[in-house]
């Protein structure tokens, strides 16, 4: 791993050595489980609340309000299934978008089979929902709105403020999931005025296996995860202590170098976007431009298959190259060849959403190596789209380098 | 903790320094995820497909049934709730027991409210479900049955092969909680011949947050947590690489040490159990005398509480005095003064429920350890005993160390 380059953040963050370094005592001699009464458990107890108010922190919550679990999914499901449980007698319907996460739209869909009507709202070509399209949705029966805070594969920032004040108004919880905000983008809970809010440690350097929910007070919401008395009896298990501190320490750390982080990478980032675009011929950005996480560039190029690109760029031939590890389509569903349902809710057509390959920098890439991983990107795609059946092959081949219906290269010659 | 005796072992156990050293390649170098198509990726899913065969190894399973979750809480709650909904057409009712671990009982709670029916099976004195009352309570509309292979609080262990022949012969599903019993004494599903299986990765010197459900296959069961294709779209969630290769070396070291352990657990419970029986007047052995796990111990002593002597315990006042850390009751709802509901089960009054006290030992203690910490409760329940206002206090009190209700002390001066 020590020369390769890995811009797939998105998909799962490098641990920081701090974090580790936090987890390690709870790893080792004081390995006591907080539900324990003697001072052992004490210990681990008061570690615990430690982490939880400095997630609360770095949230604008109160710590009260913070619930440990395994990481965003569960959270994301506890949050759709435990609101849609525990107010089945109010209503049966849940509105959320055509490009959420899978761990939204399965639980969704899992409730569909049970029930419950959920409306999936389209999102506009940049994938932004449309408040006045939640407004439309609401109906009396309506208990949940969930939309993501950032989409983990566009990086499109949705306006969360602006949907919250009418599911306030309307009187219907709003959840938000932000797995891919939380630790990269300021992110505050009375600010964003959501009622529940699923976040993940790996997503921001934190520990796999542990993440949070968040719960507004008087939220109603069964729990997901019935048994011990742990988390004010809304989330059993015995406690992940040293995932859980630290998350606690991701969550400090993130605080502590958020806007220095937002400018340094957002400026990688636009440096990114503008050398693709200065060097490439019919590619397409995905996701909106500005409305965007600081550490997400995504882009389609037309004629090849992002999968080849992928694959090309992690296993470099050259002697002394370094891999570079990017994504195409949803990490969760890589392994499969299907689009991206995300970019097809965008309305790419299938060919450009099979060209799709997405960058998400870290907080330990500098422009060195993305001015690396651009060149390699250039000449794979060069290779690949002079082999390609698909791609205009003679435009690509000639010296003009100039793209387009009308190859010029012999006439200017 | 250097020289504190650590004998709740049953609420969690210190993770094995080799446990511990697997892990460290995934949480620092090789962090990515499982998901992802390029090498960096393979390497972490072949690290978890590794260990899944370990694990499978340990319980006699094919790996493919293999599902890993964050831990048993989870396991049993995707047991039971999974097969519940799976099943719902066939039937609503499920049956279990009195003595069950809360992480079986709360679920099953909650599906009453939900309009399913539970039948709770009595246990005998020993903590012992009666085969022929499961046979007699299983209907036409039973789904599943979910009994504890070893009872976390008393150590009994179920004649589960006997349960399983009666639900095989019937067509339910068999559930066994195996959180308590898997790496302390032999756990072969196909020699239980159950359908599902939990398990907990802290319970034996694994890492917390980890933990599995065995899905034999062609089981009929719903995802608990939707999302993602991992675990074959059974159960979402980005893998927690680190814990789940933890798992899978303490399924290993457990392995490889089992009969040995067994051996030397059973005599030390046993040498604890003699001397508990031989100085102290007025206890009870609660839970079977044989069909215990090798690592616990439990007992009442009448006339004072647990809690005073778990606490007189775990805070010595003699200078250099080791603290010595036991449970009493169960440790997931200590906090709350309620006596334990397995010991109630069983059929004790309130009283001597209340006056509970377990050892449960690990691979770490020694008979040393044992006597120190026998010697300490000694001490403590004589003091507490002392100024009890419900113990027979003039019968302590007295030189004979004779008990009971005639004592003899001025006529034998």
């Amino acid at each position: 791993m020590d020369k390769a380059i890995f811009f797939d953040n998105a998909a799962t963050t490098r641990t920081d050595p701090e974090v580790l370094e936090s987890m390690k005592e709870w790893q080792g001699d004081n390995f006591g489980s907080p539900a324990t009464l003697y001072a052992f458990g004490s210990q681990a107890k008061q570690a615990i609340e430690q982490a939880r108010q400095q997630l609360a922190d770095l949230i604008g919550a109160d710590q009260k309000d913070i619930f440990f679990t395994s990481g965003a999914t569960e959270s994301n499901n506890w949050a759709i299934k435990g609101v849609a449980e525990a107010l089945a007698e109010k209503g049966r319907h849940i509105i959320t978008d055509q490009a959420e996460h899978h761990s939204i739209l399965m639980p969704c869909r899992y409730l569909e089979k049970k029930g419950w009507e959920i409306t999936y709202l389209p999102v506009d070509a940049y994938g932004l929902v449309n408040p006045s399209d939640v407004e439309q949705a609401i109906r009396e029966d309506t208990v949940l709105v969930s939309i993501v805070h950032a989409n983990h594969e566009i990086g499109t920032i949705q306006p969360i403020e602006e949907i919250a004040s009418i599911t306030r108004e309307k009187g219907v919880y709003l959840h938000v999931n932000a797995a891919q905000s939380v630790g990269h983008i300021p992110v505050d809970v009375t600010a964003l005025s959501c009622d529940l809010l699923s976040l993940s440690g790996h997503k921001f350097y934190g520990p796999k296996g542990v993440g949070a929910l968040y719960i507004r007070r008087g939220v109603r919401i069964d729990p997901l995860l019935h048994g011990g008395g742990q988390e004010k009896k809304r989330r059993a298990g015995t406690h992940n202590v040293p995932g859980i501190v630290g998350l606690g320490k991701a969550a400090v750390m993130a605080r502590k170098n958020l806007d220095a982080e937002i400018e340094r990478l957002s400026a990688l980032r636009d440096h990114i976007i503008e050398q693709l675009e200065k060097n490439m011929d019919d590619i397409r950005l995905n996701g909106h431009r500005t409305h965007r996480l600081p550490n997400n560039v995504n882009i389609s190029i037309e004629g090849i298959e992002g999968e080849s690109i992928m694959l090309s760029l992690s296993y470099p031939t050259a002697e002394n190259a370094r891999p570079v590890f990017i994504s195409t389509g949803s990490a969760c569903v890589s392994g499969t060849l299907e689009p991206s349902h995300i970019l097809l809710a965008l309305g790419l057509p299938a060919e450009l959403a099979h060209g799709s390959v997405r960058f998400s920098l870290s907080r330990h890439d500098t422009r060195e190596d993305a001015d690396y991983a651009l060149k390699a990107l250039f000449e794979v795609a060069d290779r690949l789209r002079s082999m390609s059946p698909v791609y205009k092959r003679g435009a690509k081949q000639c010296a003009t380098g100039k793209s387009g219906e009308g190859c010029d290269c012999e006439a200017a010659s």
